[in-house]
């Protein structure tokens, strides 16, 4: 079967450049003797994870609980939950996944160092290098929480903005040296070898690849592996497509670098530049050859991991030949 | 159970205000001698649709094929599909689909027009009265369209500004009275009889409720039925909390005339000002009461529809009693 008979809105990886991807940031990897520890939260599939740890990558990361509990059921034994952990439930279901796999968790405050004694678990103190979202402030505040956290094994940070690296080993310069230095993000991912500090890479998007990746130059469009398969459904006028993919099937989320909601490959002069939940606003006036009813399309879509969490399923395919059906097994496992 | 003690992201919606929604746009159109047909897009639930039904309501809405064979299966036998169905796969299916329900779709083009032939579907003539999505664009061009249809049973617009009377009455004054005339759009569904055509109302949004409504006084705050509950996880700097919902629970769609990602109910001075996929990010600088790691809080979701999409299951409750969890039967059907 050819995915081109499948019917739409379907959503696609190639298999050959899914593997392209792997390989490629496996080898920066092994080259600078950095660990690899792929986020599942781009492909939330149990058999991708398994093709990252077969070529290299030692264990994985899940932004929630419920992805590693998955994870874990599909045989994944060492995983990483780059989230705080906070509450009485999280706390208990984390103290019986920590009985079955070795787990690691990120912790940015006293309050969730106090609820992780006596559980199980290593953790690493998130650190905040500047993006301003979660982890601790200041070198001096990460190594005060370090002497709080029962087993401290290291630091984390996403993303690496200029300053990082200093700011990482005013850390290391305060408590020693640690087991891991752990640092995040698919744009920056080649280059932080060059921090001089980070002992483990921490990268999802990089699987597959998305407009926010062509934008910033970390995933060339030959490697971009995701497309979201959609079929025109009106011309009302002739500057007008509406295609059947609209914001449930492209999420509304914008990337940073390009405008509208996807790149449309046989009509790359085309703007999809309005989403409703189920129509795709499609400008075509700058289309030397214009779609037309029933014309079938192929998106990169604005931002993969997002675009990935509204599919129950993704096809994979090599040259368009359809491989296999796979559910998208932590799909919306938001806790 | 008390919806307090459960871990979150959870969805829950109240009952007692669903019900008061589903009462109230009943008798608005019971007073006015108007069908009303709910968009089930909003809910995915047939367990509200047939809340929905047994108020009065003549049959339901769907956006998608996929959305009406689930309710089809849970025994629903009037179906509109108000979006244009193209391409092969689906015709074959809205032909199996006819077989067993009373069944309508949408129809914009000639293309859309000839693939009905012979399907046994009723066929509502889609008019763009001014939202520029799909739609015939002159009430000369439904007019003709109309005579290209098998089964015209009338015609259909989504939403109703202003001249969307005289539009559709034009339409009529070239093909004669119709059988139905159907609009739709939650905030302006209290006017609807004014445009002097509609026979019917489709709406959504207005069984929950959210921060768009709020924004737009289509429905008020306490019947706004959805919540996302959430947690505050981290604290990083006196001004700004993270909460566990970031896109992947509250989606990254916009209210407008709202800024921001939700109303945070218990301080309505926080601004959830920006969304990584899952961590919400809070100014707190405004608030008198600086919520603490580990407090819950209770969001209004800016989207009802987009919301609802990303879960698997939702909390109905009574006052914040338990009820029942429902599996979101229809979320994903994208096709």
């Amino acid at each position: 079967v050819q995915i081109d008979e499948l019917d739409t809105p379907t959503l696609t990886a190639d298999l050959d450049a899914v593997e392209r991807n792997i390989a490629r940031v496996q080898r920066y990897c092994d080259e600078h003797g950095l660990a690899l520890r792929p986020h599942i939260k781009t492909h939330k599939l149990p058999e991708l994870a398994r093709m990252q740890v077969d070529a290299g990558a030692r264990g994985i990361t899940c932004q929630k609980l419920g992805e590693a509990e998955i994870f874990a059921d599909a045989g994944f034994d060492d995983i990483l939950i780059s989230f705080p952990l906070i509450g009485r439930q999280k706390i208990e279901r984390l103290r019986v996944l920590a009985e079955r796999i070795r787990l690691c968790v990120a912790v940015d405050s006293d309050e969730g160092a106090a609820a992780l004694e006596g559980i199980g678990v290593d953790a690493l103190v998130e650190c905040d290098t500047g993006f301003g979202r979660t982890g601790v402030q200041t070198p001096e505040a990460a190594a005060r929480l370090a002497g709080r956290v029962e087993r401290f094994r290291g630091l984390m940070t996403y993303p690496t903005p200029p300053g990082t690296g200093e700011w990482l080993r005013r850390v290391l310069d305060l408590v020693g040296e640690v087991d891991c230095v752990s640092v995040g993000g698919t744009p920056t991912a080649s280059s932080v070898h060059e921090l001089g500090v980070a002992t483990e890479l921490r990268v999802g998007t990089y699987v597959y690849g998305d407009r926010a990746c062509l934008a910033n130059g970390s995933v060339p469009l030959a490697d971009c592996a995701l497309r979201v398969l959609a079929t025109v459904v009106s011309t009302p006028t002739p500057d007008r497509a509406i295609l059947d993919t609209g914001s449930k099937a492209l999420t509304s989320d914008l990337a940073e670098g390009a405008t509208g909601h996807g790149l449309l490959l046989e009509h790359p002069e085309a703007a999809v530049y309005k989403l409703n939940e189920e129509h795709g606003h499609v400008d075509v006036s700058h289309c030397a050859d214009r779609p037309r009813i029933g014309d079938r399309v192929s998106i990169v879509p604005n931002h993969a991991c997002a675009t990935v969490n509204l599919y129950d399923e993704i096809v994979l395919h090599r040259g368009g030949e359809v491989v296999e059906t796979l559910p998208i097994r932590a799909r919306g496992k938001l806790r």
